[in-house]
């Protein structure tokens, strides 16, 4: 038994606890409270299995669910940007950055370098994996804000704009999702002006 | 566009929301609160990728994951039965099978077999991913515990002899981590009498 190998291993474990403290904007669908990274990464994870047949292109499940599962652990150091806060947004890559150098950087050199890859790969959007991910990150928060009738959107003044572009990319991993996410979640709220249309 | 399967698939989307409101037992590692079953599947899902290579056996870790993520979704319905609480586990299986029923029902005819089958692959450990997934399920909150001076076990006033039942079949799934788990979690402990020794 390598204990050296086996205690970093259960250092990450441990430090990754912390990501049920960092809250998203977003509420969980009764409306009680906002939801945390952790709860978000295992919904989008969960998600993926279940809709992997509507990726544009063949993925490989178990990276793509690694990726969303891991996805947000930079916020135990960066905290969470809201996703219609442009200024926020703008300093946010650096922080994340030097987090994913510490959290990462406590798991042996084999697995850092493996786990970080990933997470810079989700960042970057280059692998069919990474551009499915992408989808359910941003899936999983609209779905949840239409089951609320909008709320977050009307609470925050969000316009339909800002709304696309946070999904410009979603077509690219899959265009069957984007469609049904436009027809069932975006534009009900966008008809009953929860989100603004300044066009 | 399939829009019937697409949205039966989105209705399970929707309701495994629910799982962020079932408390457990175990606190998360501030001490501040219990920790949810959401919570807790993301932790178990994401240890299992960094330790799937203490598994016994070689495992599928997708299936893995995928298990670790469904696996208390019956809990929706059926609540968290406390693990040292054999009256509560006694009438569990039922509860868990009524919830099976509906929840997985929600989904389109092949998902629903396949999503359930892991479930009960999970709750009958009749495969080396399930072995291991096990291991994850039950290491997870012994790490947490252990992380918080054995708060748990002392206020539950558990026993040495019922977390080894609990456990009984955990060296099935992963020799090294159940001695791993003894040698860093279990023995400080009951050396610290907050897990207690009566023999």
């Amino acid at each position: 038994m390598d204990v050296e190998r086996l205690d970093r291993q259960f250092a990450f474990c441990q430090e990754i606890d912390k990501e049920k403290t960092i809250s998203r904007m977003t509420y969980i669908s009764d409306g009680t409270r906002r939801e945390n990274d952790a709860e978000h990464a295992w919904h989008a994870a969960l998600m993926a299995v279940l809709l992997a047949e509507y990726s544009n292109e063949p993925i490989d499940i178990a990276r793509t669910m690694t990726m969303l599962l891991l996805h947000d652990l930079v916020e135990i150091d960066a905290g969470d940007a809201f996703a219609y806060d442009p200024e926020a947004q703008a300093v946010q890559h650096d922080k994340e950055v030097r987090a994913a150098d510490r959290i990462f950087g406590l798991l042996p050199e084999d697995q850092r370098a493996y786990f970080r890859g990933l997470w810079e790969e989700f960042e970057d959007g280059t692998s069919p994996e990474a551009r499915f991910a992408r989808v359910m990150d941003n899936l999983q928060p609209l779905m949840l804000n239409a089951m609320q009738d909008g709320r977050l959107w009307r609470e925050q003044g969000v316009a339909l704009r800002q709304v696309l572009e946070r999904n410009r990319r979603t077509p690219a991993g899959s265009k069957t999702l984007w469609e049904y996410a436009r027809q069932s979640f975006i534009q009900p709220n966008v008809h009953a002006g929860n989100i603004k249309d300044e066009s």
